[in-house]
C-alpha cells in the first residue's frame, strides 16, 4: 500500500506536549532587560494567554479546541505515503515513508500552528495579528488562518523573499492579508535599518523585530511566531501523532525519524510522540538536518540569546549562531535562522537528536530525484529532509530499516529556486571556523 | 464529514467508455484530404494502436493496465470534499461537493490521461513524445508521465503562457522534458508563422500543428493530445467513477454535475458514469461551463472542423468557433480552444448537457471566495466550475440540492493571473455576433 490514510474521525483530538519528557528540562525564557525568568504575564502584551499557558505547560496532553479541529479538517489528517519509487531508484531495501504536509491550503505544515494561534487570539478578543515570514510559508499560513477566524493580518516579509517569491505575496493577498517587504517604512526599527543599509535584503531577525514592534504599538494587535516556541511545537505534534497511528495501521515502526531544522517546529512536531517511546527504551533514532550554510545545531553554541536583531524578544536557551549572524541567501529561506527551538536544542544536548548538515546542491539534487520518482516537487527546506532520508537509505542498501521523514511542504512556489539550480547558479557554502567564532561574540551576558 | 476518501484498493480498475451511451452516436473523424471516415490505421503514424483502439472502441468497460494503476496510485484515489465553508458563506441549503484533482503531481486532472498515454506509447516501442500545452497543465502532466515510463518528451508551449507562467517551465524541466515557446524555430510551420507574424503570442491551434509536425518527422516519436479525443475522456472517466463511489458511501447522489469546458476532458470525465444513469431515467442534470470570451458550446456551430491551425488533424464533428478563431488572452488558457470534444458536443446536441458561459471577472471572484473559505486556490479554469456551482447553489437558497463539481486543478502556478485580477487589469469580453459569424466562414466543406 502506497498511501496510508486516516478518516477525519481518526484525527487526534489532543496535542502531545513533549516538554515534560525532555530529561533535565528546558531552561525558562529570560526577560531581555532584567535577565530574570519571565512568567506568562510579562509576555501577555504580545501573545494571548491561551498560547502562553501552552508555552509553559507541563501537561502531556492538551485538548485541540473543536473550532480548531474543524478548520484542520479542511486538509487533515494528512496522508502518510511510502516513497517506494524513490526506494527503487536508490536500490535500497530500506522502507521510506513520508508524512505529506504539503496538502494544507498554504502548502506546508505551518498551517497547523497558524490555525491554533488565530483561534486563541480570536478567543481573547484580538482583532489583528502581525507576523514575519522568510520563505513565505508561515506568512501565508497565518494569512489563511487569520481570515478563517475573521482577524486582520499583517505580514513583514524578508525583502529578498518578497522580491524572489512574488507568488507568495499573491497567495497572502488572496487570503486578505496585508504584506510589506521588510525592512519597511512602517516601523521605527525598519526605518532605521533602511536608513543605515538602504540596499539590505533583510533577514528573519529584522522582520521579527518589525512584527513585534507593530504588535506592541497597537492595542488591537498581537504577534504570531511560526516556529521556535514551545506552543508552536505543541501544535505541530499532530504530525507525529497521525504518522504514528498510520504506521501502526500497517504494523510498522520507524527506526529513524527525520526532520529539517530551521526554527525546529516541523522536526520536533513529527518527533514528539516518538520521543516518549525512546525514553521508555524503544530503539529509535532522530535526525535533524540543517543547511551547512546556517549550521545552528552542528556548529552553534548552546546559550541564552535573542530571537531577533533588535533584541526585543525574551532570551531563549538554545543553540545559536548569534542573533546578528546573517546566513547567505540560500534558497531554503525557512532554514535561514540563527537560533533554534529550545526543545530541539535540549534534545541535542541530551543526545536524543543527531544533528547533521548538508549542502544546498545535494539537497536540490535530492528534490529533483524525489519529484521524478514520487511526482511531488518539494520545497527547498523539505529537500534537506529528503537528502537526509537518502543518506540513511544508502548507508547499507541491504539494511531493511524503516525511515520516516516529514515532508514539510511542497515547492510549487519555489520553482524559481529550482531554475537557478538547473542553470548552475547555486553554490555551496561552508563557514570558516573564524566566522562562526566571531558571530557569537555578541551573545548577551546572563 | 468533510472529506470522503477511498483506499487504493477501492480505485477503479476499469475505465468507463461513455461513447456507446450517446444517443445517435458520434460521427467518425474524417481524413482532412479525402474527407472519408478515418480508420485507426491512418492515424497510426501519430498515435499508438493501444490508444487508437480506445478511440474507436464500443466497449463500455476497459481495463486499466496494472502499470498505469501503479502510477495513478501515487495520488489516486483523489478526495471528494464537501465545500461546507463555501455553502455557509453563500447562505445556501445546497450541498456542494467537489472532486479534488489538484492532488496530482502536476496539479490537475490532466495527469490521469498523461500516464495512460505514456504507458501505451512505451508499450509499442515509442521513445519520445511530442505535445503542445496552453496554460501548462497538460505539458507538465505529460512531462511527468513520460519520465515515469522512460520516454523523452518535447512540449510546444503557447508563447503567451511560456512568458507568463515561467513556473510551468520549471516544473517540466524538473520532470526532464524539453520545452520550447510556440511558434518555435524547430518546425516548418513554426518558422513560417514567426516569419509572417514575428510578434505573435501563439495559440493552441498553432502549437498542436507544431507538435504533430514534430511527431510526423521522426520515427521514434508519437504525439499526445491532452483533451478533446475519446480516449482522453475515457481515461478521465476515473474521476466520475471515484466520485460516484464516494457519494454512494455517504448515501448521496448529485442533482447536478458541473465541469468547465476547454477541450472537454475534465467535464466529460466526471460526467461519464452518471450519464448512463440519466439515460436510464435518473433525475440528474449536467452543466458545462465555458468562458464568454471563447463560447464554443454556447455560440459555436456544430460541424466538421480541424483541430489545429495548419489543418493537419482529422476533421472532428464538434461544436467549433472555426479553426482560425483566436480567442482573447484571458487567464484561463486551458479554456481557450476553438473546438470541443465530439463526445461533449454530442451531449449538447442531445440536450443532455446544458452549456453556459461566464465572464472572467466573476470567475476570479468565485476563485477568491473559494480560497478564503475552503483554503485551496483554484486554477482559473477551475474558477469557471466554481462560478457555475455558486450560480446553482444561489438560484434558490432554500433548495437542498446536491451539487457535484470537478475541481480540475489548483492555481499555485497561476497566481500572477490573480495578481492582475486584484490590480484591476483583467476585463470581460463578449464577441459581437458578427465576429462569431465571420469566424466560421472557413469551415471545411464536407
Amino acid at each position: 500500500m502506497k498511501k496510508i490514510l486516516l478518516e477525519e474521525s481518526e484525527m487526534p483530538t489532543q496535542w502531545y506536549n513533549v516538554m515534560p519528557d525532555i530529561p533535565n528540562g528546558i531552561a525558562p525564557p529570560l526577560d531581555p532587560l532584567t535577565k530574570e525568568p519571565m512568567g506568562p504575564e510579562k509576555l501577555a502584551h504580545i501573545f494571548p494567554m491561551g498560547l502562553l499557558e501552552q508555552e509553559m505547560s507541563d501537561q502531556r496532553w492538551i485538548d485541540i479546541p473543536q473550532e480548531v479541529q474543524e478548520v484542520l479538517h479542511i486538509w487533515r489528517p494528512a496522508p502518510l505515503i511510502r516513497a517506494d519509487n524513490l526506494e527503487k531508484a536508490l536500490g535500497t531495501k530500506a522502507k521510506i515513508y513520508f508524512k505529506y504536509e504539503g496538502v494544507s491550503p498554504s502548502g506546508s505544515h505551518k498551517t497547523n500552528s497558524a490555525v491554533a494561534q488565530a483561534y486563541y487570539n480570536k478567543r481573547e478578543g484580538v482583532k489583528r495579528m502581525s507576523t514575519e515570514t522568510g520563505a513565505g510559508q508561515w506568512g501565508s499560513a497565518l494569512a489563511f488562518a487569520a481570515h478563517k477566524f475573521g482577524l486582520e493580518c499583517k505580514v513583514y516579509m524578508v525583502r529578498v523573499s518578497f522580491d524572489q517569491k512574488p507568488y507568495r505575496k499573491s497567495m497572502m493577498n488572496t487570503y486578505g492579508a496585508e504584506i510589506v517587504a521588510s525592512p519597511s517604512n512602517d516601523t521605527a526599527i525598519g526605518r532605521q535599518i533602511r536608513k543605515e543599509y538602504p540596499d539590505t535584503a533583510g533577514s528573519l531577525g529584522i522582520a521579527i523585530s518589525e512584527a513585534i514592534e507593530d504588535a506592541m504599538g497597537r492595542e488591537d494587535t498581537k504577534y504570531g511566531l511560526g516556529s521556535v516556541l514551545n506552543h508552536v511545537i505543541l501544535h505541530q505534534s499532530i504530525i507525529g501523532l497521525e504518522a504514528k497511528k498510520q504506521l501502526e495501521k500497517i504494523g510498522e515502526y520507524p527506526d529513524v525519524v527525520i526532520g529539517c531544522c530551521g526554527g525546529g517546529s516541523n522536526a520536533a512536531g513529527i518527533m514528539s510522540p516518538f520521543i516518549t517511546d525512546y525514553l521508555e527504551g524503544k530503539k529509535i533514532r532522530f535526525v535533524g538536518v540543517e543547511p551547512a550554510s546556517c549550521p545552528t545545531l552542528t556548529r552553534g553554541t548552546y546559550a541564552y540569546d535573542f530571537g531577533d536583531v533588535a533584541k526585543q524578544t525574551p532570551l531563549l536557551y538554545m543553540y545559536t549562531l548569534g542573533h546578528d549572524f546573517i546566513p547567505p541567501g540560500i534558497h531554503a529561506g525557512g532554514l535561514r535562522y540563527h537560533g533554534m527551538s529550545p526543545i530541539l536544542s535540549a534534545m541535542v544536548r541530551e543526545k536524543i537528536l543527531e544533528p547533521i548538515s548538508v549542502h544546498q546542491l545535494e539537497c536540490f539534487e535530492a528534490g529533483r530525484l524525489f519529484a521524478q520518482t514520487e511526482g511531488i516537487i518539494p520545497a527547498p527546506e523539505t529537500c534537506h529532509a529528503i537528502r537526509a532520508a537518502i543518506i540513511e537509505a544508502s548507508q547499507d542498501l541491504n539494511d531493511p530499516k524503516t525511515i520516516l521523514f516529514n515532508f514539510s511542504g511542497h515547492g510549487m512556489l519555489d520553482l524559481s529556486s529550482y531554475d537557478k539550480f538547473y542553470a548552475g547558479d547555486l553554490h555551496n557554502y561552508d563557514y570558516p571556523e573564524e566566522d562562526i567564532t566571531n558571530a557569537i561574540k555578541n551573545l548577551p551576558k546572563v
